[in-house]
């Protein structure tokens, strides 16, 4: 406790109300204690550190001039939130951010009334915050009320084709709605697009500097009350912009860009807004990620997202690694494969560090693309690129993936274009929880006609699977592998072209068959170790494709063990699915199987150390373990022998 | 072949290089000829009609001017695109459209070289075209080589946000490509938002008649050859432009807008832009959907599709139906719920006739959405009025959810918001095709936490289930129907909230269990009375629910027949698969079963009648009893029998 800032004004605020008892200078001073409790929190904690230095003072004026919960902040992302959860009765907890059963990471409407509309994937709040305006003007009843609705999106986040949908609808739509637009040349890499040079054309037309002395300056002179009209208070606010034609012409007032970190700018414009708002309005609010944190401004990702660090030195404190992350031995293994095919092309929805793709983009800088947070553009390209002649891997997060679903069905799969899905955090993914889990992707994959399906189960296999899809031109090939360092096996020189729909027998054994795809097979060893022990030695396969799916290997296990178990790190309808069918149709089943499908189970799992998350999907060793005992009815027995 | 229309120019094409013979006074008589030779196949087949009488000139322009297939044009949405495949070599195949082993309605690739990426979902042409000339300029190799790659866009389809993604990538691309907007203030309704405003307002400035003059004035300027260098020609171009300002900030260069029908403006300009073009260029032409055929430009929906007709009168030879449409019976039911409850509010994307919600929206007009194609919008804006205290119904087809995939998860049902998710043309749908089947919602839906699925297996359970869905306000519900006519049963005077996962036995039999999902019950019941005949009596059930599973149903057919067999009208991955996996893990495997499960097979049927589809997919009623009289191993004492 005694490292922990001295807070005395926010010490007093226990709820967004208790704001309204402070002047304009102490709510500058509420910023400044509010920034370094945020800062000290995460050095406890790790978590998202950038985006929430970024929105302090935003953060500090929408709850000083709004009435929260009856009026809906909506943070987009929602990992610009912590410094909101400490003004929103959870500064207890914000020590146990990203901890099992702490504070999520992100906005959580489980969590608190002060978030409602939850977030974690970009660029849904202007959908949201125009849901509730429509709910307010037709008489939704919510318990805390409905009041005004004000969604908060970074640049990044509006270059995505649903935030345009929003603003296209909005603006039609004409409801008293507030955007502000928190505009920092930032999401987690740097913004890219067309949109993002517009933005930027925007405050280099007017300098900043000035600006910043105009705005003030137009804002002083509004009387208290009002008591021009609205149209002249909006005018007035208007005359201070120096562009934003492109949101005009979408049917929003613009007002901006002001400065973001300005209490001066910010609070006299959010209480006019507040006042004389008819229709949609966009604040553009210009800020800078990681804030008054100098270790997190100078660095290259303005400190995006940080394991637990030494706040004087900003040194972090990261766990020494024992094998390289999948994602580093995608990234290589592709730069790799590039080297010797000039075809070869990469697509990144604005993540090229998180898929590994930085390393390809600073060797082959033309051969890379990253769209912005375009999955449903980003995978079409792809798929024209193949049509084209080109090698595309198209790299994105699982969870991701499911936004770009149709153009996966639609213009990739139905037109059997050999487009290669490098699908990383497949499965369950820690700290950040639900949203970022990977759990869908094989069923929605596997039941695509004429798509190859395949799962890593270690580090190795990745760089099989990679060279298997850089020379598969047969239609479209996915591979998914997990978040996390690999097992730690050797790796190989070179990549190996793999067979198309041959998994393959790790271990021989008798009784029961234990069938995983992916990297489950770890756990499955270990469980069969512990077997083995009590007398079971179990047949351990590594399926490697989920689909095609390798039948002989699928019915030889089935014809010569008592009982059969899959396992996979997704939810129901993937490859487990897809053996029962198989299973099925050819009559296995008519006669006695013991089969069993373990795979994620039905819930969303919270936020949670990887292996704590496994234990609640049922899937480490131990529990793979009385699986088997369970199935083979010799659990007891176990039990007395061990 | 005597009533068809005298197409003396049209008659001398063979493909687009034949377009080179011609003057640019041979082209305009060959628009109008190639417009009759439209109407007239059009007659023959139905189809889409209005849509590719708007683009009649653009279509004998863009070949005319252009070197397909070497030159790429992506059509978007593709059901403009039957002047185009009668200029490329399949004008002896144009009667055959939509109908089995025929032409698609839509562009394919599989079906010609000149549709170099397919389409039936909206807004993916820009993506492709940018794809295209991407690979063009990293060397990529196809059989017809790679020249320009145009898009050719709706205005409604550029309010998608997936257009906008690709704009934003394009501009930032800055690569030589040619999209052509083709506002015809239509789509299949006419279009909504605030981009739709925007571009009314864009020829409402300058009017369209001065325009015109103006526009053919400043092209007669241009020396041939261009003696001016590219800017200048450019500048000349844009000096036409009355707005556009929208898309220049997105970093193209815009034209327009010009007279989409005017040969005499078409073909200058996209000479020009041909010869001249560096980055990317927004063509904006007006058209008029319906253009030229009378009936047509009078038809609300312009023409949009229609049966077979008399091209004289413009008279459709429609089928008389025989039961009302589940389409139909979805609006009317809602309408009739929400005149009990005025909480009930209504969303769709841009297809307010397809979903029967236009029922809704005449009687609630402030209560019912079209947000635009915006399905990722539409489910999240869905979400929030949920969150806001009211109850959505969010009308879409099941391939169009495919585009709101990652909203349903990540907004609906990670929040357990009850947002009714009402998907029609679930299943196969006819002369459609492929793209537009409803194939994978009941395994992309059901592996969802919290989700309840259901599938009506008639008009009246479809009412009973829009009841259910109203009354659900604990989490999200689905549920589905198919394209087409209900089978005629009595409707009930109100619909009745169905218990939650509970199925209904319709006939208790012996032997065999069918266990039904949705409208193939009336196909099992088909094949139990043949089966009779045989001396077999199934048990019939009809699940009502793929999530939550009615276990007790599921466990008391399987423990009391000795063949259980489920029918679903969806891919693997979703009823059969939840069946399949309660049945593994209660044991019942273990000691033998005849379980079968009726899937979607595993390819993507092209399009053909109904019937033939399902004939395709193994789904009608002799194929089901094939497969009873296979499982319990009678088949030839069957036939013995017959």
């Amino acid at each position: 406790m005694s490292d922990r800032p001295n807070t005395p004004l926010l010490d007093l605020v226990n709820r967004p109300a208790d704001l309204k008892q402070f002047s304009d200078a102490q709510l500058t001073q509420l910023a400044g204690e509010l920034r370094a409790e945020t800062v000290s929190a995460v050095s406890e904690t790790g978590g998202h550190l950038g985006a929430g230095l970024g929105v302090v003072e935003l953060t500090v004026a929408l709850h000083a001039v709004f009435d929260t919960p009856r009026d809906k902040i909506i943070w987009d992302v929602g990992h610009q939130s912590y410094p909101h959860k400490i003004l929103t009765e959870r500064r207890d907890r914000i020590r146990t951010l990203r901890q099992k059963d702490g504070l999520s990471g992100f906005t959580k409407r489980s969590e608190s009334p002060y978030d409602p509309f939850g977030a974690a994937h970009s660029s849904t709040s202007i959908s949201a915050a125009l849901g509730f305006a429509v709910a307010r003007d037709l008489g939704g009843v919510t318990p805390e009320g409905l009041g005004d609705a004000i969604a908060v999106i970074g640049d990044g986040s509006m270059s995505a084709g649903m935030a345009f949908e929003a603003m296209n609808n909005a603006g039609h739509l004409r409801k008293r709605l507030i955007v502000i637009l928190n505009d920092n040349e930032m999401s987690i890499a740097p913004p890219v697009g067309a949109l993002s040079n517009y933005l930027s054309r925007l405050y280099a037309e007017e300098p900043f500097q000035e600006l910043k002395a105009a705005a003030k300056g137009a804002v002083s002179l509004l009387p208290e009350p009002f008591r021009e009209g609205a149209k002249r208070a909006k005018e007035m606010l208007k005359g201070m912009a120096v562009g934003g034609t492109l949101f005009e012409e979408l049917g929003f007032s613009y007002i901006g860009p002001i400065d973001g970190h300005d209490m001066g700018q910010l609070l006299p414009i959010l209480r006019t807004v507040k006042a004389r708002a008819t229709g949609p309005i966009l604040i553009h609010a210009l800020t800078r990620k990681g804030k008054g944190y100098a270790p997190a401004e100078r660095a290259r990702d303005r400190g995006h997202a940080t394991a637990k660090f030494d706040v004087v030195t900003g040194k972090q404190h990261k766990a020494p690694s024992n094998a390289p992350s999948y994602t580093s031995v995608f990234g290589k293994s592709l730069v790799e494969e590039a080297g010797r095919d000039d075809k070869i092309v990469a697509v990144t929805a604005a993540m090229p560090d998180g898929t590994g793709l930085n390393l390809f983009a600073e060797r082959y800088p033309s051969r890379c693309f990253d769209v912005g947070i375009a999955e449903q553009h980003g995978v079409t390209f792809a798929a024209a690129l193949a049509a084209g002649g080109l090698k595309p891997f198209c790299a994105m997060y699982s969870t991701f993936l499911q936004r770009g679903y149709d153009q996966v069905v639609h213009d990739v799969a139905i037109q059997r274009l050999p487009v290669r899905f490098a699908i990383d955090r497949a499965g369950l993914v820690g700290a950040d929880g639900a949203t970022h889990a990977g759990s869908f992707d094989i069923a929605y994959l596997a039941n695509l006609p004429g798509m190859v399906v395949m799962a890593a189960a270690d580090e190795a296999e990745l760089k099989h699977m990679v060279a298997t899809a850089a020379a598969h031109d047969d239609g479209p090939i996915a591979f998914r592998y997990p978040r996390g360092e690999g097992v730690g096996v050797d790796m190989p020189e070179r990549g190996e072209v793999l067979e198309i729909g041959k998994g393959r027998v790790i271990r021989q054994g008798s009784r029961v068959a234990l069938l995983s795809f992916g990297t489950r097979l770890a756990e499955v060893q270990k469980a069969a170790e512990s077997l083995a022990a009590k007398g079971i030695t179990p047949t351990i396969a590594d399926a490697r494709f989920a689909k095609p799916l390798d039948r002989d290997l699928v019915l030889d296990l089935a014809a010569n063990h008592e009982a059969l178990i899959t396992i996979e790190e997704g939810a129901i309808g993937g490859f487990g699915s897809h053996v029962a069918q198989l299973l099925a149709e050819t009559g296995v089943f008519d006669h006695g199987l013991k089969y069993r499908s373990m795979v994620l189970p039905d819930t969303f799992i919270d936020q949670a150390s990887p292996a704590d998350m496994y234990a609640v999907a049922g899937m480490n060793s131990e529990q793979i373990e009385a699986r088997v005992l369970e199935v083979l009815g010799v659990a007891r027995i176990g039990e007395k022998r061990a």
